[in-house]
């Protein structure tokens, strides 16, 4: 079938996976079902034991099988030691045909390529994966086709059993006897651990792997003892030096700061900044900055931002201690400086991932979101975005809350450059919808903004402003004028990944490129 | 069948119910269990509302039928006006046969009793019954039998699916208009949300309703707005002054003082009263003068509580400020100090009813508990403990977390005079079993305290200790040489309540009283 955002998605995946094409935002709004659930080993007897004297026992005890699913984290980001020490010890038992469902992979996990090759990795569901995954996953070296989530997305696919998890590992900063993990309080702090929230939840069997055993009871619990089956202690779960990857930088790129301007304005001018406004920034220079340049518009008008989400970082942080933020409401620390704020400050608080991001819960913070500065690989003439496959054609990018803010958020706004390495950012058709145009209000570029013409109201807004607005189509042609249109990359006719939309439906294909 | 505990459950109430009489605390220990799971109306949608004008306009979006089952906490006590409010308005609207599942219920409820004659409540589900619902259970009034549950057991029922709540109508001190509940900040703060925690996981349909409407987001959420539908607002959600019912008080009474010292000896002198011990006490003079009692001993031998669970009052917060405690975990507050105490001190936490006491999630906070103390209306030879039944048969108390804290506890502590308004509290055979003996260590008594002959070690402890240690059996007889042997109580064949033991099989059965 030909999808809403006009990608011919092959009826034999739609049947395999039992979904159907995209279909707009709210196609399952409302629409009842009945959630998923695990299946449960009680403890009753109080002389039972969790605590295991290496992570083998632990997976010995959680009776693994060839063709298991398997949960994991990303909170320690390139730091992560996780993944790979269980996978390894996996592989060592002869365990084969796994799936991991990791909230993100990146080059943490670059040493597992030979696992892929034995059969121990037979396929891979992520928010996207960098690195040498990512290469794999578009070499076509897996079994499986990847399937590519949001993190609302993963959360949503999570808790209506589209996936079902066997086991979760939760590497946890903290951990006592009996399962109560936190993110803090140890030699591995990462903030929160919101993504492993769903699947303490849901998934069969939960293992806490910790580097820093505390006592009972280790309070408040981000990942309850109610859920947690065994606890493993080893030597490290994830390098601290790397577990920040985003480095906070103020930019001093010219280019960066003209767009970070532009998009404050934006918000400035926009008839949702008012007192009690709510925000989210992505990573990255010309969206940090807005954090910073936001703070004078506030101050000028008068008014304070109810809450912010997203990757936290010190810019917000900051603005909260200088009075202009009621609540962060925190899925993911990037930066050391949150790390140690989220411990500090009751104001500043640990969300799940379902909270934060999931479609198909009965209201997530994105739909609460005002303002949502956003990135993008490419963006096309109808407003998609790409946010994973390279100009290349290879996986190496991960939509992460990118599309669930773009769907939930009153006014969400794109940034990047028109030109990237000589390529255009701003095209015809983007090589893969990774976030639906209908979800993209306005596009930021250094050579004009546009806004989407489906927001009639926001055109009205700015056009006496002095903002450079044209059409999209005006900026595709001036990307194209300066760099030429891009060649197409050539694919084979294989698919290697799917780009499902948040609410489960798929948005488009990635297929192997050619060798 | 003859159950574990001796008492003859009909084979057509076990068929009825799909289950079992009692049969061993750790029956269903690790056999494994799928959870239930809710069916969700999910809000993709941001511009979807759940701000209801009233109470009656969110009933009515809840789409309610005959027959349904709603839960309810008992936060409030006897200040709720939430069941009452919800039950009436329910009445009004024509809907006849609902269960209420309420985690308890008293006095507050008083006024519902015609609601029982017209049909509107068809059976009542709770921890135990105080009040006029109480008569009315004994008396034979319900269509179906009443169910009788420990916390733990109710948190359990709802969680494998043995209730499904069609709706949960949860009072919150303070809530936003999306859902975001906390059980502070309010006119009527009761401290925390505890019970209801399971009914927004486990219900279809979710309602808040609170008095005081806060802005969004009311974080750190006790109730979160991804599980909940809607929600109103009310002028009263409680009667403030009757929200705390176990009002402190410092006991005087020679008797009780001196079962207080006896508990506090038998604690000071067992093997787990070390570093790092922990404790729950319930209310009433004899258990809460322990409280203060053990700080000495304590302070002499250099040791700290490591965490505290229960229904929390004052004393046991004074024991924290004095540097004595290291967590309170709290399931519910007692009276106002602890209300008070838990806003300010990060140590003194809000737990969930599944975390506190579920016998089959994958291990409760009874399961790490050394010591509980806990009253009873009588005990037997046998050790089997009636919280539950008067003297003249009628259903006036509530299990609550006492079988729960019995079956986890390492030493179980139960005091109660031998003797009250001249009918023997220790007896050949109590009225109703409503914790099973295995689960009971020590009986304390104004004339003597017995060890169960299955716990050997203890009663090697005490040998040589100056404690007025006996049988049960003398004192039984004791009790009858001063009062007599009690009369029995004459009931007619209809089975008017269940008692269920925590994990579901049957304990005991409770019979209508003849007219």
């Amino acid at each position: 079938m030909i999808n809403k955002v006009g990608r011919d998605i092959p009826d034999s995946i739609l049947k395999k996976y039992k979904t159907t094409g995209y279909q707009g935002m709210n196609y399952r709004d409302y629409k009842n079902y009945k959630k998923d659930a695990p299946v449960s080993s009680p403890v009753t007897d109080p002389t039972r034991k969790k605590l295991c004297s290496s992570l083998r026992e632990a997976l010995e005890k959680c009776s693994l099988k060839d063709g298991m699913y398997f949960g994991f984290h990303h909170h320690f980001r390139d730091g992560d030691y996780i993944v790979a020490m269980v996978m390894e010890e996996v592989a060592k038992m002869g365990i084969k045909d796994i799936t991991i469902c990791a909230s993100s992979l990146g080059t943490a996990q670059d040493s597992l390529e030979h696992l892929i090759e034995d059969g121990t990795i037979a396929g891979i569901q992520s928010s996207g994966v960098r690195g040498k995954i990512g290469e794999a996953i578009s070499k076509g070296k897996f079994k499986n086709p990847a399937i590519i989530r949001s993190h609302g997305g993963r959360v949503r696919a999570i808790e209506e059993g589209e996936i079902h998890l066997d086991v979760a590992f939760i590497g946890a900063p903290t951990s006592d006897e009996y399962g109560n993990a936190r993110a803090t309080g140890g030699k591995s702090d990462c903030g929160v651990l919101s993504y492993s929230m769903v699947d303490a939840k849901y998934a069969d069997k939960v293992v806490v792997i910790t580097d820093c055993l505390v006592p009972f009871p280790n309070v408040p619990a981000s990942i309850s003892m109610v859920d947690v089956d065994f606890v493993c202690t080893v030597p490290a779960i994830g390098n601290p030096a790397k577990i920040v990857s985003n480095v906070v930088r103020v930019t001093k790129d010219p280019r960066e700061l003209m767009m970070a301007q532009y998009c404050t304005q934006i918000i400035a001018k926009s008839p949702y900044f008012k007192d009690g406004f709510s925000f989210q920034t992505g990573g990255g220079g010309a969206a940090l900055a807005v954090t910073g340049l936001l703070k004078p518009y506030m101050v000028e008008k008068g008014i304070k931002m109810s809450f912010a989400i997203g990757g936290i970082m010190a810019a917000m942080c900051n603005l909260m201690d200088d009075g202009l933020v009621g609540k962060i409401v925190d899925a993911q620390c990037f930066d050391t400086y949150a790390i140690e704020h989220i411990k500090k400050n009751p104001n500043h608080i640990e969300i799940s991932t379902s909270e934060y991001a999931n479609p198909l819960n009965k209201g997530a913070y994105v739909n609460k979101l005002d303002f949502v500065i956003l990135g993008a690989l490419e963006v096309d003439v109808n407003f998609n975005v790409n946010v994973v496959t390279g100009s290349d054609g290879i996986v190496r990018g991960a939509p992460g809350g990118h599309p669930d803010t773009a769907a939930g958020s009153k006014c969400s706004i794109i940034v990047a450059p028109l030109i990237r390495s000589r390529i255009p950012t701003i095209v015809d058709s983007v090589l893969t919808v990774t976030t639906p145009g209908e979800a993209v209000d306005v596009v930021v570029t250094d050579y004009g903004i546009a806004i989407n013409p489906g927001r009639k109201d926001l055109i009205e807004v700015y056009k006496d402003s002095n903002l450079p607005i044209c059409t999209i189509e005006e900026l595709r042609d001036k990307a194209y004028s300066m760099a030429g249109k891009p060649d197409s990359v050539e694919f084979d006719e294989k698919i290697v990944a799917l780009v499902q939309s948040r609410d489960g439906t798929i948005l488009d294909v990635i297929r192997k490129i050619k060798d």
